[in-house]
Protein backbone atom coordinates (compact mmCIF):
# COMPACT_ATOMS: atom_id res chain seq x y z
CA UNK A 1 0.00 0.00 0.00
CA UNK A 2 1.15 3.31 -1.02
CA UNK A 3 1.87 5.81 1.90
CA UNK A 4 -0.74 8.79 2.13
CA UNK A 5 0.02 11.83 0.65
CA UNK A 6 -1.11 15.14 -0.50
CA UNK A 7 -0.16 15.91 -4.50
CA UNK A 8 -1.09 19.47 -6.26
CA UNK A 9 -0.57 18.54 -9.43
CA UNK A 10 -0.33 21.48 -12.34
CA UNK A 11 -1.57 20.20 -15.57
CA UNK A 12 -0.64 23.51 -17.34
CA UNK A 13 -2.63 25.95 -19.03
CA UNK A 14 -4.94 24.22 -21.41
CA UNK A 15 -3.17 22.45 -24.15
CA UNK A 16 -2.78 18.80 -22.68
CA UNK A 17 0.52 18.75 -24.25
CA UNK A 18 1.62 21.57 -21.96
CA UNK A 19 1.70 19.00 -18.60
CA UNK A 20 5.17 17.70 -17.09
CA UNK A 21 6.30 14.31 -17.54
CA UNK A 22 6.04 14.87 -13.56
CA UNK A 23 2.77 15.78 -13.49
CA UNK A 24 2.28 12.53 -16.11
CA UNK A 25 3.12 10.28 -13.29
CA UNK A 26 1.93 11.62 -10.63
CA UNK A 27 -1.09 11.58 -11.88
CA UNK A 28 -0.88 7.57 -13.10
CA UNK A 29 0.37 6.79 -9.88
CA UNK A 30 -2.46 8.21 -7.65
CA UNK A 31 -5.34 6.00 -5.64
CA UNK A 32 -7.44 8.96 -5.79
CA UNK A 33 -7.93 11.99 -8.28
CA UNK A 34 -9.61 15.33 -7.52
CA UNK A 35 -10.52 17.72 -9.46
CA UNK A 36 -12.70 21.21 -9.48
CA UNK A 37 -15.83 21.65 -11.51
CA UNK A 38 -18.52 23.91 -11.22
CA UNK A 39 -22.12 22.08 -10.72
CA UNK A 40 -23.48 20.84 -13.88
CA UNK A 41 -19.98 21.53 -15.81
CA UNK A 42 -17.34 19.02 -16.96
CA UNK A 43 -14.27 19.70 -15.64
CA UNK A 44 -12.35 22.08 -17.37
CA UNK A 45 -8.73 20.76 -15.56
CA UNK A 46 -9.66 16.59 -15.60
CA UNK A 47 -10.31 17.57 -19.34
CA UNK A 48 -6.45 18.71 -19.61
CA UNK A 49 -5.41 15.45 -17.68
CA UNK A 50 -7.76 13.31 -19.16
CA UNK A 51 -5.42 10.94 -21.07
CA UNK A 52 -3.15 10.05 -18.20
CA UNK A 53 -5.79 8.89 -15.78
CA UNK A 54 -5.96 5.01 -15.25
CA UNK A 55 -8.96 3.65 -16.81
CA UNK A 56 -11.19 3.36 -13.70
CA UNK A 57 -9.24 5.30 -10.95
CA UNK A 58 -11.63 6.76 -8.42
CA UNK A 59 -12.51 10.32 -8.78
CA UNK A 60 -13.46 12.71 -6.28
CA UNK A 61 -14.88 15.63 -8.36
CA UNK A 62 -15.47 18.56 -6.16
CA UNK A 63 -18.03 21.17 -7.40
CA UNK A 64 -18.18 24.89 -6.73
CA UNK A 65 -21.25 25.83 -4.98
CA UNK A 66 -23.98 27.34 -7.17
CA UNK A 67 -23.48 31.68 -5.50
CA UNK A 68 -24.64 33.67 -8.79
CA UNK A 69 -27.26 34.76 -6.59
CA UNK A 70 -24.74 36.03 -3.69
CA UNK A 71 -22.69 38.84 -4.42
CA UNK A 72 -19.14 37.99 -4.61
CA UNK A 73 -17.85 40.41 -2.01
CA UNK A 74 -20.77 39.42 0.47
CA UNK A 75 -20.14 37.80 3.57
CA UNK A 76 -22.81 34.93 2.54
CA UNK A 77 -20.67 34.15 -0.48
CA UNK A 78 -17.64 33.89 1.30
CA UNK A 79 -19.42 31.81 3.83
CA UNK A 80 -20.83 29.19 1.27
CA UNK A 81 -17.11 29.07 -0.44
CA UNK A 82 -15.72 28.68 3.02
CA UNK A 83 -17.98 26.09 3.67
CA UNK A 84 -17.49 24.29 -0.10
CA UNK A 85 -13.15 24.32 0.60
CA UNK A 86 -13.69 22.46 4.31
CA UNK A 87 -16.03 19.92 3.11
CA UNK A 88 -13.51 19.21 0.08
CA UNK A 89 -10.86 19.09 2.93
CA UNK A 90 -12.50 17.02 4.92
CA UNK A 91 -13.21 14.44 2.14
CA UNK A 92 -9.49 14.35 0.96
CA UNK A 93 -8.52 13.90 4.55
CA UNK A 94 -10.74 10.97 4.93
CA UNK A 95 -8.97 9.75 1.57
CA UNK A 96 -5.74 10.37 2.98
CA UNK A 97 -6.66 8.65 6.19
CA UNK A 98 -7.52 5.72 4.58
CA UNK A 99 -3.47 5.63 3.20
CA UNK A 100 -4.05 6.45 -0.27
CA UNK A 101 -2.49 9.16 -2.69
CA UNK A 102 -4.56 11.89 -3.51
CA UNK A 103 -3.63 13.80 -6.42
CA UNK A 104 -5.95 17.30 -7.26
CA UNK A 105 -5.52 18.44 -10.77
CA UNK A 106 -4.84 21.92 -10.73
CA UNK A 107 -4.83 24.24 -14.12
CA UNK A 108 -2.01 26.28 -14.77
CA UNK A 109 0.41 26.14 -11.54
CA UNK A 110 -0.94 24.93 -7.71
CA UNK A 111 0.36 27.83 -5.99
CA UNK A 112 -0.22 30.47 -8.41
CA UNK A 113 -4.09 32.12 -7.59
CA UNK A 114 -5.39 28.52 -7.87
CA UNK A 115 -8.25 26.75 -5.80
CA UNK A 116 -5.35 24.09 -4.59
CA UNK A 117 -4.39 26.00 -2.60
CA UNK A 118 -7.37 26.59 0.08
CA UNK A 119 -7.40 22.59 0.48
CA UNK A 120 -3.24 22.50 0.63
CA UNK A 121 -3.71 25.47 3.91
CA UNK A 122 -6.19 23.02 5.55
CA UNK A 123 -4.33 20.13 5.07
CA UNK A 124 -0.79 20.28 5.05
CA UNK A 125 0.11 20.15 8.91
CA UNK A 126 -1.45 17.06 9.12
CA UNK A 127 -0.49 14.85 6.03
CA UNK A 128 2.87 14.92 3.77
CA UNK A 129 2.41 16.84 0.61
CA UNK A 130 3.94 17.70 -2.37
CA UNK A 131 3.48 20.15 -5.20
CA UNK A 132 3.89 19.54 -8.95
CA UNK A 133 5.08 23.00 -10.75
CA UNK A 134 3.02 23.44 -13.40
CA UNK A 135 2.72 25.61 -16.91
CA UNK A 136 1.06 29.12 -15.57
CA UNK A 137 -1.63 30.69 -17.67
CA UNK A 138 0.15 33.38 -18.53
CA UNK A 139 3.33 31.95 -19.79
CA UNK A 140 0.80 29.79 -21.66
CA UNK A 141 -0.66 33.13 -23.16
CA UNK A 142 2.60 35.45 -23.83
CA UNK A 143 4.21 32.09 -26.00
CA UNK A 144 0.96 31.39 -27.77
CA UNK A 145 1.03 35.13 -28.60
CA UNK A 146 5.27 34.75 -29.35
CA UNK A 147 5.36 38.16 -27.26
CA UNK A 148 8.80 38.48 -25.15
CA UNK A 149 7.40 39.55 -21.86
CA UNK A 150 9.98 40.74 -19.14
CA UNK A 151 14.26 41.02 -19.35
CA UNK A 152 17.20 42.01 -17.12
CA UNK A 153 15.97 44.28 -15.03
CA UNK A 154 12.46 44.36 -15.78
CA UNK A 155 9.95 44.64 -13.13
CA UNK A 156 7.00 42.52 -13.49
CA UNK A 157 3.87 42.95 -12.23
CA UNK A 158 0.53 40.77 -11.87
CA UNK A 159 -2.62 42.51 -11.15
CA UNK A 160 -6.62 42.32 -10.94
CA UNK A 161 -8.47 44.62 -13.03
CA UNK A 162 -10.86 44.63 -9.83
CA UNK A 163 -8.43 48.28 -8.89
CA UNK A 164 -9.53 51.06 -8.98
CA UNK A 165 -8.75 52.69 -12.34
CA UNK A 166 -6.03 55.55 -10.73
CA UNK A 167 -4.18 52.79 -8.91
CA UNK A 168 -4.33 50.40 -12.16
CA UNK A 169 -2.51 53.20 -13.87
CA UNK A 170 0.00 53.96 -11.81
CA UNK A 171 0.67 50.45 -10.95
CA UNK A 172 1.29 49.80 -15.13
CA UNK A 173 3.06 52.97 -14.88
CA UNK A 174 5.40 52.24 -12.72
CA UNK A 175 6.12 48.13 -14.22
CA UNK A 176 7.75 47.35 -17.44
CA UNK A 177 5.58 44.25 -18.18
CA UNK A 178 2.35 43.77 -16.61
CA UNK A 179 -0.60 40.81 -16.69
CA UNK A 180 -4.01 42.25 -15.75
CA UNK A 181 -6.34 39.21 -14.73
CA UNK A 182 -10.29 39.09 -13.98
CA UNK A 183 -10.79 41.70 -17.12
CA UNK A 184 -14.50 41.10 -17.52
CA UNK A 185 -16.57 43.49 -16.67
CA UNK A 186 -13.48 46.01 -16.20
CA UNK A 187 -12.18 46.23 -19.77
CA UNK A 188 -13.74 49.98 -20.23
CA UNK A 189 -11.90 50.69 -17.05
CA UNK A 190 -8.47 48.54 -17.96
CA UNK A 191 -8.65 50.48 -21.49
CA UNK A 192 -8.49 54.37 -19.69
CA UNK A 193 -5.69 52.94 -17.01
CA UNK A 194 -3.39 51.53 -19.84
CA UNK A 195 -4.26 54.82 -22.13
CA UNK A 196 -3.33 56.77 -19.29
CA UNK A 197 -0.31 55.16 -18.30
CA UNK A 198 1.18 54.89 -22.45
CA UNK A 199 0.85 51.04 -22.44
CA UNK A 200 -2.64 51.17 -24.59
CA UNK A 201 -0.49 50.21 -27.63
CA UNK A 202 1.27 47.10 -25.90
CA UNK A 203 -1.53 45.56 -24.61
CA UNK A 204 -2.86 42.15 -25.84
CA UNK A 205 -5.92 40.84 -25.41
CA UNK A 206 -6.23 36.83 -24.34
CA UNK A 207 -8.67 34.71 -23.97
CA UNK A 208 -8.58 30.88 -23.04
CA UNK A 209 -4.81 30.78 -23.80
CA UNK A 210 -3.25 27.65 -25.61
CA UNK A 211 -6.56 26.03 -26.12
CA UNK A 212 -8.91 25.06 -29.17
CA UNK A 213 -10.87 28.56 -28.42
CA UNK A 214 -8.37 30.89 -27.49
CA UNK A 215 -8.80 34.23 -29.03
CA UNK A 216 -6.27 36.67 -29.11
CA UNK A 217 -6.33 40.50 -30.70
CA UNK A 218 -4.27 43.53 -29.75
CA UNK A 219 -6.45 45.38 -27.55
CA UNK A 220 -6.24 48.80 -29.33
CA UNK A 221 -8.01 46.61 -32.03
CA UNK A 222 -10.76 44.99 -30.24
CA UNK A 223 -14.02 46.89 -31.24
CA UNK A 224 -15.93 45.92 -28.28
CA UNK A 225 -16.25 45.76 -24.75
CA UNK A 226 -16.98 42.23 -23.99
CA UNK A 227 -15.30 40.05 -22.30
CA UNK A 228 -15.07 36.88 -19.68
CA UNK A 229 -14.30 36.87 -16.06
CA UNK A 230 -10.96 34.99 -16.60
CA UNK A 231 -9.83 37.17 -19.85
CA UNK A 232 -6.04 38.69 -19.20
CA UNK A 233 -4.45 41.28 -20.75
CA UNK A 234 -0.68 41.26 -21.46
CA UNK A 235 1.35 44.26 -21.43
CA UNK A 236 5.14 43.48 -22.74
CA UNK A 237 8.37 44.86 -20.90
CA UNK A 238 11.38 44.77 -22.52
CA UNK A 239 11.42 48.01 -24.34
CA UNK A 240 14.99 48.52 -25.40
CA UNK A 241 15.01 45.21 -26.92
CA UNK A 242 15.88 45.09 -30.80
CA UNK A 243 12.60 46.11 -32.91
CA UNK A 244 11.06 47.40 -30.14
CA UNK A 245 8.51 50.09 -30.39
CA UNK A 246 9.30 53.05 -28.54
CA UNK B 1 12.28 17.85 -45.39
CA UNK B 2 10.70 19.55 -42.77
CA UNK B 3 9.91 23.50 -42.97
CA UNK B 4 12.27 25.66 -41.51
CA UNK B 5 11.37 26.88 -37.68
CA UNK B 6 12.79 28.27 -35.36
CA UNK B 7 11.44 26.89 -31.59
CA UNK B 8 11.62 28.19 -28.38
CA UNK B 9 11.57 24.91 -25.74
CA UNK B 10 10.87 25.88 -22.00
CA UNK B 11 12.58 22.90 -20.22
CA UNK B 12 11.79 24.15 -16.78
CA UNK B 13 13.55 25.21 -14.11
CA UNK B 14 16.04 22.24 -13.14
CA UNK B 15 14.11 19.24 -12.38
CA UNK B 16 14.13 17.55 -15.98
CA UNK B 17 10.78 15.97 -14.36
CA UNK B 18 9.11 19.27 -14.86
CA UNK B 19 10.20 19.38 -18.81
CA UNK B 20 6.38 19.58 -20.81
CA UNK B 21 5.38 16.42 -22.88
CA UNK B 22 5.30 19.14 -25.62
CA UNK B 23 8.83 19.86 -25.12
CA UNK B 24 9.90 16.30 -25.24
CA UNK B 25 8.05 16.04 -28.67
CA UNK B 26 9.81 19.42 -29.85
CA UNK B 27 13.72 18.22 -29.53
CA UNK B 28 12.85 15.01 -30.26
CA UNK B 29 11.83 16.26 -33.86
CA UNK B 30 14.44 19.27 -34.46
CA UNK B 31 17.30 18.76 -36.71
CA UNK B 32 19.26 21.00 -34.79
CA UNK B 33 19.59 21.24 -30.83
CA UNK B 34 20.96 25.12 -30.13
CA UNK B 35 21.60 25.42 -26.36
CA UNK B 36 23.85 28.52 -24.22
CA UNK B 37 26.48 27.88 -21.93
CA UNK B 38 29.55 30.16 -20.62
CA UNK B 39 32.58 28.84 -22.27
CA UNK B 40 34.14 26.31 -20.82
CA UNK B 41 31.35 25.08 -18.72
CA UNK B 42 28.63 22.27 -19.84
CA UNK B 43 25.08 24.01 -20.25
CA UNK B 44 23.08 23.63 -17.38
CA UNK B 45 19.99 23.77 -20.41
CA UNK B 46 21.19 20.73 -22.53
CA UNK B 47 21.56 19.42 -19.15
CA UNK B 48 18.05 19.24 -17.99
CA UNK B 49 17.05 18.24 -21.35
CA UNK B 50 19.59 15.55 -22.34
CA UNK B 51 17.60 12.59 -22.05
CA UNK B 52 15.01 13.72 -24.90
CA UNK B 53 18.07 14.46 -27.51
CA UNK B 54 18.06 12.00 -30.72
CA UNK B 55 21.39 10.18 -30.76
CA UNK B 56 23.69 11.64 -32.69
CA UNK B 57 21.66 15.57 -33.25
CA UNK B 58 23.44 18.02 -34.51
CA UNK B 59 23.70 20.34 -31.44
CA UNK B 60 24.99 24.08 -32.09
CA UNK B 61 26.27 25.44 -28.50
CA UNK B 62 25.83 28.87 -27.72
CA UNK B 63 28.80 30.10 -25.63
CA UNK B 64 28.39 33.54 -23.80
CA UNK B 65 31.43 35.45 -24.45
CA UNK B 66 33.73 35.94 -20.92
CA UNK B 67 33.50 39.25 -20.19
CA UNK B 68 34.03 39.80 -16.45
CA UNK B 69 36.57 42.04 -17.13
CA UNK B 70 34.21 44.71 -18.04
CA UNK B 71 31.89 46.19 -15.50
CA UNK B 72 27.76 44.92 -16.46
CA UNK B 73 26.97 48.63 -16.98
CA UNK B 74 29.50 49.57 -19.77
CA UNK B 75 29.32 49.91 -23.27
CA UNK B 76 31.92 47.69 -24.18
CA UNK B 77 30.06 44.39 -21.95
CA UNK B 78 27.30 45.49 -23.74
CA UNK B 79 28.87 45.72 -26.81
CA UNK B 80 30.04 42.20 -26.54
CA UNK B 81 26.70 40.61 -25.48
CA UNK B 82 25.00 42.60 -28.12
CA UNK B 83 27.93 41.14 -30.93
CA UNK B 84 27.65 37.66 -29.29
CA UNK B 85 23.84 37.56 -29.85
CA UNK B 86 24.26 38.83 -33.09
CA UNK B 87 26.46 35.93 -34.19
CA UNK B 88 24.39 33.39 -32.77
CA UNK B 89 21.61 34.80 -34.23
CA UNK B 90 23.49 34.65 -37.74
CA UNK B 91 24.30 31.11 -37.01
CA UNK B 92 20.77 30.09 -36.37
CA UNK B 93 19.97 32.14 -39.27
CA UNK B 94 22.31 29.95 -41.47
CA UNK B 95 20.51 26.31 -40.24
CA UNK B 96 16.97 27.65 -41.00
CA UNK B 97 17.74 28.73 -44.60
CA UNK B 98 19.17 25.85 -45.01
CA UNK B 99 15.68 24.52 -44.25
CA UNK B 100 16.21 22.46 -40.92
CA UNK B 101 14.25 23.25 -37.53
CA UNK B 102 16.29 25.19 -34.76
CA UNK B 103 15.43 24.14 -31.18
CA UNK B 104 16.56 26.63 -28.81
CA UNK B 105 16.94 25.11 -25.02
CA UNK B 106 15.89 27.52 -22.89
CA UNK B 107 15.88 27.05 -18.47
CA UNK B 108 12.30 28.19 -17.17
CA UNK B 109 10.10 29.74 -19.53
CA UNK B 110 11.49 31.15 -23.20
CA UNK B 111 10.10 34.48 -23.13
CA UNK B 112 10.48 35.21 -19.28
CA UNK B 113 13.98 37.32 -18.87
CA UNK B 114 15.24 33.95 -20.92
CA UNK B 115 18.42 34.70 -23.04
CA UNK B 116 16.08 33.29 -25.90
CA UNK B 117 14.31 36.33 -26.07
CA UNK B 118 17.60 38.03 -27.69
CA UNK B 119 17.24 35.56 -31.06
CA UNK B 120 13.56 35.37 -30.86
CA UNK B 121 13.64 39.07 -31.79
CA UNK B 122 16.54 39.07 -34.08
CA UNK B 123 14.78 36.23 -36.17
CA UNK B 124 10.73 36.29 -35.44
CA UNK B 125 10.50 39.01 -38.63
CA UNK B 126 12.12 36.60 -41.15
CA UNK B 127 11.45 33.22 -39.75
CA UNK B 128 8.67 31.00 -38.83
CA UNK B 129 8.87 30.52 -35.10
CA UNK B 130 7.08 28.48 -32.45
CA UNK B 131 7.24 28.98 -29.02
CA UNK B 132 6.50 25.92 -25.79
CA UNK B 133 6.04 27.34 -22.40
CA UNK B 134 7.98 26.17 -19.40
CA UNK B 135 7.66 25.93 -16.00
CA UNK B 136 9.76 29.26 -14.66
CA UNK B 137 11.85 28.98 -12.14
CA UNK B 138 10.01 30.72 -9.85
CA UNK B 139 7.20 28.68 -9.85
CA UNK B 140 10.01 25.77 -9.32
CA UNK B 141 11.23 27.54 -6.06
CA UNK B 142 7.74 28.10 -4.72
CA UNK B 143 6.72 24.87 -5.33
CA UNK B 144 9.67 22.99 -4.09
CA UNK B 145 8.58 25.17 -0.52
CA UNK B 146 4.87 24.04 -0.69
CA UNK B 147 4.16 27.92 -0.35
CA UNK B 148 1.11 28.92 -1.54
CA UNK B 149 2.24 31.96 -2.72
CA UNK B 150 -0.67 34.38 -4.68
CA UNK B 151 -4.38 34.15 -4.49
CA UNK B 152 -7.78 36.18 -5.48
CA UNK B 153 -6.69 39.44 -6.12
CA UNK B 154 -3.52 39.82 -4.96
CA UNK B 155 -0.83 42.25 -6.48
CA UNK B 156 2.37 39.83 -7.66
CA UNK B 157 5.55 41.31 -8.46
CA UNK B 158 8.94 40.18 -9.68
CA UNK B 159 11.69 42.88 -8.39
CA UNK B 160 15.50 42.59 -8.98
CA UNK B 161 17.60 42.81 -6.29
CA UNK B 162 19.35 46.15 -8.41
CA UNK B 163 16.75 48.18 -7.37
CA UNK B 164 17.78 51.41 -4.55
CA UNK B 165 16.64 50.24 -1.20
CA UNK B 166 14.27 52.84 -0.78
CA UNK B 167 12.13 51.63 -4.40
CA UNK B 168 12.23 47.69 -3.02
CA UNK B 169 11.09 48.86 0.15
CA UNK B 170 8.26 51.00 -1.43
CA UNK B 171 7.33 47.76 -4.17
CA UNK B 172 7.70 45.41 -1.08
CA UNK B 173 5.30 47.49 0.46
CA UNK B 174 2.50 47.65 -1.67
CA UNK B 175 2.40 44.33 -3.41
CA UNK B 176 0.92 41.48 -1.82
CA UNK B 177 3.28 38.62 -2.88
CA UNK B 178 6.99 39.30 -4.57
CA UNK B 179 10.02 37.18 -5.92
CA UNK B 180 13.04 39.11 -5.72
CA UNK B 181 15.86 37.95 -8.30
CA UNK B 182 19.21 38.63 -9.07
CA UNK B 183 19.92 38.50 -5.50
CA UNK B 184 23.66 37.84 -4.95
CA UNK B 185 25.60 40.76 -3.57
CA UNK B 186 22.54 42.75 -2.89
CA UNK B 187 21.36 40.36 0.21
CA UNK B 188 22.47 43.02 2.78
CA UNK B 189 20.13 45.90 1.34
CA UNK B 190 17.36 43.09 0.47
CA UNK B 191 17.04 42.37 4.00
CA UNK B 192 16.41 45.99 5.09
CA UNK B 193 13.92 46.71 2.63
CA UNK B 194 12.05 43.41 3.70
CA UNK B 195 12.63 44.74 7.49
CA UNK B 196 11.24 47.84 6.88
CA UNK B 197 8.61 46.77 4.78
CA UNK B 198 7.30 44.55 7.43
CA UNK B 199 8.41 41.21 4.87
CA UNK B 200 11.31 39.79 6.66
CA UNK B 201 9.37 37.03 8.47
CA UNK B 202 7.70 35.44 5.34
CA UNK B 203 10.66 35.91 3.19
CA UNK B 204 12.08 32.39 1.66
CA UNK B 205 15.94 32.39 0.31
CA UNK B 206 16.14 29.74 -2.48
CA UNK B 207 19.25 28.57 -4.61
CA UNK B 208 19.07 25.98 -7.22
CA UNK B 209 15.36 25.53 -7.01
CA UNK B 210 13.94 21.88 -7.89
CA UNK B 211 17.91 20.94 -8.35
CA UNK B 212 19.91 18.37 -6.28
CA UNK B 213 22.00 21.65 -5.44
CA UNK B 214 18.85 23.40 -3.97
CA UNK B 215 19.32 25.07 -0.85
CA UNK B 216 16.12 26.91 0.87
CA UNK B 217 15.63 28.43 4.12
CA UNK B 218 13.90 31.34 5.95
CA UNK B 219 15.70 33.85 5.16
CA UNK B 220 15.77 35.16 8.54
CA UNK B 221 17.17 31.99 9.32
CA UNK B 222 20.35 32.61 7.09
CA UNK B 223 23.12 34.29 9.26
CA UNK B 224 25.62 35.07 6.84
CA UNK B 225 25.30 37.32 3.53
CA UNK B 226 26.81 35.02 0.98
CA UNK B 227 24.70 34.58 -2.06
CA UNK B 228 25.27 33.70 -5.61
CA UNK B 229 23.71 35.67 -8.58
CA UNK B 230 21.03 33.77 -9.41
CA UNK B 231 19.60 33.43 -5.44
CA UNK B 232 16.48 34.50 -5.63
CA UNK B 233 14.17 35.47 -2.28
CA UNK B 234 9.95 34.47 -2.22
CA UNK B 235 7.74 36.53 -0.22
CA UNK B 236 4.54 34.63 -0.27
CA UNK B 237 1.29 37.00 0.17
CA UNK B 238 -2.51 35.93 0.47
CA UNK B 239 -2.32 36.82 4.74
CA UNK B 240 -5.77 35.87 4.72
CA UNK B 241 -5.37 32.14 4.25
CA UNK B 242 -6.39 29.90 6.88
CA UNK B 243 -3.81 29.64 9.07
CA UNK B 244 -1.38 32.18 7.57
CA UNK B 245 1.05 34.85 10.09
CA UNK B 246 -0.24 38.00 10.65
Amino acid sequence: MSAAKLIGVGVGPGDPELLTLKAMRALGAADVIAHFAKAGNPSHSRAIAARHLRAGVAELPLYYPVTTELPACSEGYRAAIRDFYDGAAAEIAAQLEAGRVVAVICEGDPLFYGSYMHLHTRLAARFPTEIVAGVTGMSGCWSAAGMPMAQGDDVFIVLPATLPETELMRRLTEADAAVVMKVGRHLPKLRRALQASGRLSRAIYVERGTTAAEKMIPLSAKLDDEAPYFAVVLVPGWQERPGAEK
